[in-house]
């Protein structure tokens, strides 16, 4: 049987929409998803975010956790500060936690994007009732298929050992641009040359 | 618990697109969802129908079959023939099976309608691997749900007992209307009265 | 200068919504749109006909005509019937006059449709206040296109003699398709071979 | 005849997307249509900056200058910035000029916002070849309409003189609100109040 890893534990600079900071060992028992997003991603706005909003709205949160990660890699100046992303969160009305990505020292990808190998903006990971990975999708993704994913994990008891979602790693994003399409903003090949280093020493 | 009771059979007059009539006795240990349209209702075609070819696209045949039913209870002279519903099917591509609900000689709804007391077009049914009913929809339904009920069912073995999907009577369908809206068309009360006798010996 | 050339009476077999015939004679003196359709066009439904109600909303009717023409040819035990069209047209809240081609007694597309030598469904033409034809788009049009065609009809006087409109045969449905797209359903080449003949002696 | 006032002169701290700064008065001869937003503006994401980027591709460049002003009179910190407008303007693809509207030392709505009387944003403004008001729209507005109106404007002589566009100030945002809406951003009560003062210095 595959064995499933944990999810790499949540590194964040500050939060907002919640009164007090959010963990995964804190949320175990949960199914938690986690919208990783940029405010100026267009793929983030148009269906990103909206998504993760009707996920919220749909799903009982005893049974999962909706939660935003703002992983800026990109326009730090423009995107980079708390008092960017609250206006966003504001206007935009996302209802949800968001913790803003901790930035690397060292330039790069922000840490829990590199934990996790993300390859852009969106990218939507479901992590199961035992805090262990369970999909990761980047760019476009049909609520068709993410409802029955997220229905599979919740049905799963909180102690059973369950099998892996089929989690391929699809996306409609343009492999080899470097800006961001109308499905998502894919990490520029500078960024993501350190980043499977990085990756071993955060997963 | 709460029994399920078993799904009435299907009572088509013909079917179109498969090569041989279908029975929900034959798709026993296959999921069922029955899309019950008719091809001049506007919910039906903007919503209900690409919703059902968005399910076959989406999950294994071998888990779940979807089926259309043409269930006319207005504009007979206009839709209720063979010829019309096949050329419906061809211009909007419909690619799964498609069964022409039986006319009653008594007139009113046809008789798979009456049988599971729907309530108009479109109307969306799901039944277990076991052949009994778990959920029925009138009106616009969320992917996301919908996908969460299915995979629900899916995941359930052929031989299980397995609790009830809720699946309340939802439908955004104006109660008082007898035309269609943007949602569906409702059954009139003209047609619905006699309705309620007739679905206790069908069910 | 352009000579513009008068635009081919209609000859319609019977009208709906509308308590007498219309002719484009007696039209004289406001702009005509006349929305070419099928009711089993996906195209038509889609865009073609709430593009005209959008206009019949937008603009005075002391200055714009919109008719809706029936033009089918194919299917025609489906669609071909004064029911079939009247039950479309009352599920689908069109609220403007609708008259129904005429169907050759030779076989081929109807004759209105013949006389403008239209391509298929949908097909959008606009008649200026002398009754000269100056626009004839097959599939779909963009409104801010359409928009400021229309007011530049709407501007000029009754009297004076006009510019042509821009009207390139535009259309992004399939050159090669003889069934429906997305886009619009084209008129098969089977029945477009005898067209520009009968062209020339209704035009 | 009515008269009609000219458009008051832009006041802008910087551009983008032009190699020169843009003046009114140097545009003399094209109609202009100024599109007036927040980048952090729902409503201007969704509809307005699309419909400014459809109508440059629809209309000649030698008859239209589209332009864009940031006016930013709310999330100044966080939209404020040229760094912030430039990030934005690469990833939504915005290919028309940008101007910032030069804030005021006083406080309250930038400069140009205030001497167009401007409710919120989106605005859109339509400025004739003359260099004269003939439009402005708060919120939403239809393609088709809006291509009516560009077409009157396009088509009058650049030494006419023309009668007046119909342009109520429509727009179907919540009068009440402060926040955003799907349709727009209002400018707050405590920031129109001087607004009226200010207008007759500049118009």
């Amino acid at each position: 049987m595959k064995t499933l890893r944990p999810a790499p534990e949540l590194d964040v600079e500050t939060w907002l929409n919640t009164p007090h900071p959010l963990t995964l060992a804190g949320l175990r028992g949960k199914v938690v998803l986690i919208e990783a997003f940029q405010m100026l991603c267009p793929g983030c706005v148009d269906h990103g975010l909206p998504q993760a909003t009707r996920v919220q709205a749909t799903f009982p949160r005893a049974d999962i956790a909706v939660i935003g990660l703002h992983t800026v890699f990109e326009h730090h100046e423009a995107q980079g500060s708390r008092a960017a992303i609250a206006a966003f969160i504001h206007e935009y009305r996302i209802a949800f936690p968001v913790g803003i990505d901790r930035q690397s020292e060292l330039g790069g990808p922000p840490l829990t994007m590199t934990a996790y190998a993300m390859q852009g903006t969106p990218t939507l990971i479901l992590i199961d009732r035992l805090g262990r990975m369970r999909a990761q999708h980047f760019g476009h993704l049909d609520d068709l298929r993410l409802g029955a994913e997220i229905a599979t994990l919740i049905a799963e008891s909180p102690v059973a050992t369950a099998p892996a979602v089929t989690a391929p790693a699809t996306g409609a994003v343009d492999p080899t641009g470097t800006d961001c399409t109308a499905d998502g903003c894919r990490l520029p090949d500078t960024l993501t040359a350190p980043l499977a280093t990085r990756t071993s020493t955060n997963a």
